[in-house]
């Protein structure tokens, strides 16, 4: 039997497995952090390196919740100063699905949106 | 051939499809009226009533968006004073893949989050 890892969070507004997602990740940032962490990103200069232009106030604030809620983790990759890489844990790599499903989505009805790659599209969670 | 009627709206802060639904729903708030939508609330006073507990500034808001964004239109129903309906083009009722695939994933890492109906999460766009 598979076991599946559950995050450490709870339903806040109401059960609707559509509002508790939001509730964790229903922000202009949050989903494309793990964009960049599935295609490979792990450290910070690298997610502020992405087109959108995300500030480092927001950066800093996403990553701690993504940590927090069990969709990411941190290890520490340099002391003096501490500097950290961050990657998706399983539940985070297994929203691919909703991105895969908002990429389809925005190609067909949005103009001018880029395809992503086939493997992005193709992969499994 | 079929013929798909895109959106009035273009890439913002990238051409990344995944940023360029953030910038229309990427929010706490836009999805949940989607998902009401689909279960045929149409009113303001319907949405009001939903368990997540929307205020009237920020339904108002959004409701005004997603007509600005051609995911939803609204039809008068009631003069003197004037009330209207709000209900899904073909690109928002689209949305119910992107519904799917975040229940699909909050069903299976978030503890206590309810399971839709059959009928949600079988339905073809």
């Amino acid at each position: 039997m598979m076991t599946v890892d559950t995050l450490p969070i709870s339903p806040e507004r109401s059960g609707c497995p559509i509002a508790t997602t939001l509730d964790i990740a229903g922000d202009k940032w949050t989903l494309i952090i793990v964009r960049d962490m599935l295609t490979g990103k792990k450290r910070f200069k690298e997610f502020l390196q992405s087109p959108e232009g995300i500030t480092t106030n927001i950066l800093a604030d996403r990553l701690g919740r993504l940590v927090a809620a069990g969709l990411a983790e941190k290890t520490l990759y340099q002391e003096h100063p501490a500097r950290y890489e961050y990657s998706l844990t399983p539940p985070g790599e297994n929203l691919i699905s909703v991105l895969q499903a908002i990429s389809k989505w925005a190609n067909t009805f949005v103009p001018d949106t880029w395809t992503p790659p086939a493997w992005f599209m193709e992969r499994q969670p």
